[in-house]
């Protein structure tokens, strides 16, 4: 029977669909409870991770140190990360961290950006930590380019890599294509983290395992940003059901996910703007801008977001949504 | 460019989520959208099909006739479908349905006894109409014998065979196994229709379509019973970017979805009760009587959905709930 760890993120990208706002208190009680179930790993913090809490990106409800501290008191044997995005987080806040106890980061960059994490992750090993790279956005580069990057983190020390579908824009050939090809090239285990825009998020992780990941994410509910993730209690339904050992007890998450159930501020479902997004492979934050740029310029913000995702826009282009939509708009009227 | 036939399945299987309460006028707004939409196929009616507005299967809103009517008046293009159970609906029930413009019947039965849908598969071929064969519960039998019921189908005349994952039960392997062999061996199309309790249900119409299947169902933001159906416009858009041609405009359909949100009853969520049912692969309506077995007799409800499933227990065994309560305390108490 093939092991597949299990990271739950329940408290770190699921706090995107609670606008940040767990309590200490709520984080202590669901860590606990996934410590109970046997959970290997939960990622604890800022939907952004270290250093998220901000104007930008929005102040979650406590201190990084309040939730580190109440979580940390709650595990007994579950391995508590930490999720750092350089230029949002830093060294320091990653020693902080350590204080509290955590004992596994996971460096997040973009899929072709791995070198902006190197220094973080030589840091963490010369500090005992777990290192996991953590490439986000992957469905914008082919396997050949992420695989590329994945030897990157590799060389940097990382113990684990992940492929990230941020969007949830993956198809399962997707999946196929570059987990498979990741995990035969390298040495280290390799994870997979899903997002649900396109409802794929449960079958996108079986199809990762099956091409070799050996670690993948989960959230109760489902939880996340967008859509959501893989949610967690049916991932190990279905682990269960394909004779994976994941180490983790259904009954006692499906118990936590009732619990959960009365935390969410909204369903956790696919609507018409986390569906665009996962179809267009879009970044999610290009949402409100595409929509005031296409009611200005009188052009649908779905077709916006779509050719962002063509031209395979990143983080930091936002200039780009007018030029498309002014661009939209000029070929319209010459229809 | 493969082309995919769509059956919506909103205002039939959707009825289940909104407890059988859509009114004909919200009806035929959905079906109208839907025919503008280019959707091929809209089933209609009771989530039980012809007959299911009763005592024993609750209610609905208002009649077949009023319902068929306002839809039919609604529609241009799309055809208009019915499903009939029997031993719930009659072919005298077709006979009233075919007076309001219905073309398509689907005949479903459980898995295994295609032959209770003969008389009516033929009548419809006589009364000039389509008519698709629909195996419930496929998960309960083995490929080979979901093959022969199918071909049962077919000797009646049927157009189309769908393999039907009642329960959402099936891993991508079990579809792959059971659409692959049908739709070698038969010569009519094929078609599936799944259930997101695992959360697998657009992932397990897509390995459909790629082992075979030129025929799915789903419904607008996913209404159906349990943990819902395929979700219509997740699908389209993974169609879409699949590389398959639908007919259907992805646009149209998410504008749709955002009013067919605001007739929902609740939203259309993998919760521990559905999860329950897949996970075990048990009828749906097992569930409550399990409830109050496990609780008079201290056991897990759980429990014993697992073992009705192991046990293949069909609709109409509910005393053997009881007797499985019965042997699951037992084995408890001896422990």
């Amino acid at each position: 029977m093939k092991s597949i760890r299990i990271i739950d993120s329940t408290l770190r990208d699921g706090m995107h669909a609670v606008s940040h706002q767990f309590t200490p208190e709520q984080m202590a009680m669901i860590a606990g409870k996934l410590d109970e179930a046997g959970v290997d790993t939960v990622e604890v913090g800022h939907g952004d991770g270290l250093g998220g809490s901000s104007f930008q990106y929005g102040f979650s409800k406590a201190t990084e140190e309040q939730y580190l501290k109440a979580v940390s008191e709650a595990l007994t044997k579950t391995k508590l990360a930490v999720l750092l995005i350089p230029g949002i987080g830093t060294v320091e806040d990653l020693e902080v961290a350590m204080e509290y106890g955590v004992k596994t980061v996971r460096v997040a960059t973009h899929v072709t950006e791995a070198d902006a994490g190197e220094q973080h992750i030589k840091f963490a090993k010369k500090s005992g930590l777990e290192a996991i790279g953590f490439l986000m956005m992957s469905h914008m580069a082919p396997p050949e380019k992420v695989l590329e990057q994945a030897k990157l983190f590799e060389s940097y020390g990382a113990d684990t890599v992940y492929i990230t579908d941020s969007a949830g824009a993956m198809l399962p050939h997707d999946v196929r294509a570059r987990i498979g090809l990741v995990s035969k090239e390298l040495s280290v285990p390799i994870g997979f983290h899903a997002h649900n825009n396109l409802g794929l998020a449960v079958g996108n992780t079986l199809t990762a395992i099956e091409a070799g990941a050996a670690s993948v994410d989960g959230t109760v509910c489902g939880l996340g940003a967008g859509s959501g993730n893989s949610q967690l209690e049916a991932l190990i339904a279905v682990l269960n059901k394909g004779g994976y050992n994941t180490g983790a007890d259904l009954y006692k998450l499906m118990d936590l996910s009732k619990e959960v159930e009365g935390l969410m501020h909204r369903p956790q479902t696919i609507n018409s703007d986390s569906l665009a997004i996962g179809y267009a492979g879009a970044y999610g934050s290009f949402l409100l801008h595409s929509r005031r740029a296409a009611e200005k310029f009188g052009v649908d913000a779905r077709e916006i977001l779509l050719e962002l995702g063509r031209r395979k826009t990143v983080g930091g282009q936002e200039d780009m949504i007018i030029d498309v939509a002014i661009e939209l708009a000029k070929a319209k009227s010459s229809k």
